[in-house]
């Protein structure tokens, strides 16, 4: 064929899945699979193409910027989803008859034309590992969710989950008794968004980019001085302020502590703390994060919040709603940085090797054999030297690999040799899938 | 919220998937993940977008007008993939340390800008799951994805798999022995595609409407005429015509029968055929289509090919590559229409009953237990009467109930009702867990 004429490459910030990755993902999709379903959440998928105004109006200006369209000459304007929450929710209006409460994980790439930094993760495809509760306006199913989360990041092993949990109605009872305008209140949250990181020694300077009144900084202030914690201090902020904006958010936090003893969750793990903010625009109750203290710079690997009206915009019923999303690929990123993932780039578990034109038959026969057996089995389609094929095996991760020289074979006899310690047996033709599958388990 | 401002509804020819049927998907995922595994396949996967030049010139015209283009202003035309093959080359080229043979399986949606034809299952969105080998130019190749095709489809349970092969370079040879030119292959290949449905009497029109010229007619219906089979009447074919590409080709087959027979495979699962065409334009060597026997309608639920010249596209080093594609919907299809596929719309073991605003706390307590001992539960939020909770979880196939009344609650005791069969156990708190393992067990 002479020149390649097309240059092989992928769009940045989308990327290709090598079978090492690709058993990683696999794991830890089926990791979250299981915890799902045990706290009664069932699977869903939704198109990856939505119409246009599915989309708009949900994410903010920042984020419709980021919408990918399709060229599509159909009269509508189509689009890839960006997150799972819209689809989710434009799925529980279209799908009315769905029994309520309606529990769904769903895990699926979404799309945003970002501009991709490799470095810090941030990708123009990438998986988002949705649970939410469809139809239930009490707490409990704030709880349910928030106790979710940290079972789901406590059980990678990766250290203690810690979840911090906020509340929309409290971050609006402050704009309001800063005597703000509501208008003011993405402002306000850009501002106290950046506490976490700048201290309250850099909130001066965002205030200051955010253009928040200077009158109207000192009770700001003062609110994000009030101690982060858990009852007492949700209690204590009730205490405090009047507004009523705020009370609901501290009774509403205060039901949802209550649910989480209930549900036998440590408390210890969940953290009312006013910085937390979040960006989405249609969270309208509790809003939270889920971090592992014992990794401070990997951010927050999952998050979530209340969204009562979102499902309205589609909708004539009002349905209430809440979830998380569990950021799959910062998680993956940790368990690699801590050692936590596997090597094997296979799950192959036998390699039969080959060492002349002569035994091919008898190859591929014992190929035949161990699969039927169920064993993952590979062969050499080209024979070689038994040094190679086994470099080969041990390179790829398999565990086990068998030959018959031309001795063996007319006894009707293989060798098995496990790699890892270069122990062999001898064994008869009939008996190797026996004693493969044998080996396997120990 | 008032009236809906946005009507929710998905793009035609895509679809959301319920928990009912995504529940028997995430089943058939795994029963496909487990046999490619067992054949020593290793998952791969590739970005939704792919740029068009990438997918440009493989599919032939008509598949080519069905690829969805990306509205991207950034310099180069971007496109969602129209499968998995062209990817998977893109992919070889692109990272070509690789090791060889690099067996690799893929399952993620693609995308055709088709008519789509709801009743006849064709989708603009479908998942596509595909087994191939890359850099093998041996057979032993095709006769693995042949071995690992007529397994998957048999071990679905829907009744006998059959396989139909035939090659490309015999159909070369087909139309080379007619003295038609090269470029009426796909016309050729066209009109004998259709033999299967029409039948010989209606192959003539056939050849009117793809302009076959009326002298080339008469041999190749002789071919057409050809017996199906297997090794007997490839080697019939062998010696009746002189062809280079017939031989060839019936070298190939041959080979592949060989290895089949040594891997153990049933050889009367597989037909020669020449009547088998498969419309892709990349394929060079063997190609094949599986069906089962007992599901006429159904068409084929596997198909595939040898492509030895479609890598070279993107790489200066040569790349043969055999591969097969499993049908999933058809294959879902077939398994609802025999009644194979179950019935229930959720994962869910448990689910706590709740009668009053008094036994929340212990209903949630008794909720976090039994997922901390492993059982899927879930709680009722809002308490209602016996008889209905037990009928909401009947109808969802929940298959336990647990709850207790105002006296067992004294007692620290709890009711377990088993659905199915209608029987109860009366059991202490701290038992639940163990007895409802054991129900769960039978």
């Amino acid at each position: 064929m002479g020149e390649p004429r097309i240059t092989p490459r992928t769009f940045k910030g989308m990327r290709d899945f090598l079978p090492q990755e690709m058993l990683r993902r696999e794991e830890l999709f089926q990791y979250l699979r299981t915890v799902y379903q045990r706290y009664g959440f069932a699977p869903v998928e939704t198109p990856a193409v939505e119409y246009l105004d599915i989309l708009m109006g949900k994410y903010g200006s920042e984020g419709e910027k980021l919408i990918y369209r399709l060229d599509y000459k159909g009269g509508q304007v189509l689009a890839l989803r960006y997150d799972l929450t819209v689809p989710l929710a434009r799925l529980a209006a279209e799908h009315r008859d769905l029994p309520k409460p309606f529990k769904r994980y769903q895990m699926q790439p979404v799309w945003r034309a970002d501009r991709p930094q490799l470095r810090q993760g941030r990708y123009r495809e990438f998986y988002q590992c949705d649970a939410d509760i469809i139809g239930e306006a009490d707490r409990v199913a704030d709880a349910e969710i928030l106790c979710l989360i940290g079972e789901v990041i406590d059980g990678l092993g990766l250290g203690t989950a810690k979840v911090r949990v906020n509340h929309r109605r409290i971050l609006e009872g402050m704009v309001a008794a800063a005597g703000l305008p509501q208008e003011a209140g993405p402002a306000v949250l850009r501002a106290i968004d950046k506490v976490d990181k700048v201290g309250e020694e850099g909130i001066e300077a965002e205030f200051e980019r955010e253009e928040i009144p200077k009158e109207a900084r000192g009770l700001l202030l003062e609110f994000l001085q009030h101690p982060k914690g858990g009852r007492t201090e949700i209690e204590a902020l009730r205490e405090a302020y009047d507004d009523s904006g705020i009370q609901e958010g501290c009774a509403d936090l205060l039901r949802i502590w209550e649910c989480l003893d209930a549900l036998g969750a440590p408390l210890d793990r969940f953290e009312f703390r006013l910085s937390l903010a979040r960006g989405l625009d249609y969270y309208t109750g509790a809003v939270y994060e889920a971090f592992v203290d014992e990794l401070p710079h990997i951010g927050s690997l999952a998050g979530g919040g209340r969204y009562d009206d979102l499902i309205s915009v589609f909708s004539p019923e009002s349905l209430p709603a809440v979830g998380a999303a569990i950021g799959f690929d910062r998680i993956l990123t940790a368990l690699e940085q801590m050692g936590k993932t596997s090597e094997r780039s296979t799950a192959t578990q036998v390699l039969v090797l080959r060492f002349s034109d002569d035994d091919e038959a008898a190859a591929l026969r014992m190929t035949g054999r161990l699969r039927n057996a169920g064993i993952a089995t590979e062969v050499v389609y080209r024979h070689g030297k038994l040094g190679k094929q086994i470099g080969v095996a041990d390179k790829r991760g398999i565990p086990i690999v068998v030959f018959q020289g031309t001795d063996e074979a007319a006894r009707g006899e293989w060798t098995l040799k496990e790699l890892r310690t270069g122990e062999q047996n001898v064994v008869p033709d009939d008996k190797v899938a026996t004693v493969v599958s044998k080996l396997l388990r120990h």
